[in-house]
């Protein structure tokens, strides 16, 4: 089978224009088959601000109500993916932005109201292998913004590690597919202020020893988990990386692999 | 050759969420193969105003600084492009939403100053044939907001009756195309205050007679210009029609239809 790289970007890339452009220069150079999958939080919330909307936030989730979904609607489909579309076709990039909407490509549900009403917020339920298969195979790099739908004309926020993951899952049976969620660490760390104790090769068995001897905490925990849930679905490697690290992703001295 | 519709709507329709459903029904039911291509200036410019943000127009034209261009950006390509792709997609049209940095559809230049500084506003140089029909092949049915990129990493304002007509005359070597602009009125009419007096049929012949007597002028002069323009250069036909009247395209009494 085919490699099949789904990289996933947090929003830290999209605030400094210098590390966006050596993001989009590596993400260009990578020959295998390739989907980006986008996030833009902060922009969204300091639109939402301009608009003097309010923005709740509950475990780090945004409660999206109608006028919230209109903002990120505009900020992660409009702004952040266009230009980041019109950017990487500059590069000989060949970028097709996509939301969950587009052909179909990722549907999901409305989240129940239990505790909390997240409003417009989906929990994705299904990806349109074909679809997306077909745009890799005329060579087209789809980018993804952080949104589906829910077949009924209604668009959902969605986490975008979520989308990632789910890509991944969905497209296993096509391609050999490695996950790469990029954030601002280097990886994950023995010592997280220092920057070279990068743990490069984390196991079922290493991940159990890290958790307990609290190596591996709070933020990192969920990460990790989603990482060992896609690998039990079919997904081949899941890398923990800096987005400027990605350039380095066939080394694997330079990111922390998390296999099965 | 296999006919291919390309439909331009304005801002009026979408101004009506009734009248948008039922020309979304309408665009759905087209059996032929057919792209979409939208405005939506008013609801740019209201969200303009939300921010503060200056707008300035010069003969119909929007002044595209660089805040304008942010917004029209967020509302072309993400509120209004994303909603009608959600709402095809309820109706089982597989839409796909892209502006001409997708897949490097469009290429534009940015328009040079002259007596005016548009700003960032495009004109179109070229279409990319290829990937617009790599779509269509697939069944996908491509919904395209008025924005073009110049190639350089610059995202383009560009007129939607411009885009239209470029993608009918771009695809025209590879099928039948018919263009269809979709304005307020039934079409081209005798007596603009009477709906029923609809001219069924304008050739090169009889607009030089319209235009002698008087009945066409002003804001259709342009449009038609363009249809002889586009029919010139290898588009099958041009229909100027009410946009709640697509579902009659093809009884030519119900619309304008202008012959080479």
């Amino acid at each position: 089978m085919e490699k099949l790289y789904i990289i996933k970007i947090g929003g830290n890339v999209l605030d400094s224009p210098t590390d966006l452009e050596r993001f989009l220069d590596d993400f260009t150079n990578i020959s295998a088959r390739k989907i980006l999958v986008h996030g833009g939080g902060k922009i969204a919330t300091k639109l939402a601000e301009e608009l003097k909307i309010p923005v709740q936030m509950n475990n780090g989730r945004r409660i999206t109500d109608e006028a919230n979904l209109r903002v990120i609607v505009m900020v992660y489909a409009g702004l952040i993916n266009k230009n980041m579309v019109a950017n990487l076709q500059a590069r000989q990039c060949n970028a097709i932005g996509l939301t969950g909407a587009d052909l179909n490509s990722i549907q999901a549900v409305k989240r129940a109201v239990k505790e909390v009403d997240y409003g417009w917020v989906g929990d994705v339920i299904g990806v349109n292998a074909k679809a997306i298969q077909n745009l890799l195979e005329n060579q087209f790099s789809p980018i993804f913004a952080p949104i589906t739908h829910d077949l009924q004309g209604n668009l959902l926020n969605t986490n975008a590690d979520t989308i990632a993951s789910a890509l991944a899952v969905g497209l296993a049976n096509l391609y050999e597919t490695e996950l790469v969620y990029c954030f601002e660490k280097k990886g994950v760390l023995q010592n997280p202020k220092d920057d070279d104790s990068l743990i490069k090769e984390i196991t079922w068995q290493t991940y159990q020893e890290l958790k307990a001897n609290g190596t591996v905490s709070d933020g990192m925990l969920p990460k990790l988990d989603n990482a060992f849930d896609a690998l039990k679905k079919g997904v081949s490697k899941v890398h923990i990386a800096q987005a400027l690290q990605l350039g380095k992703l066939a080394k694997p001295d330079f990111v922390s692999t998390v296999l099965y």
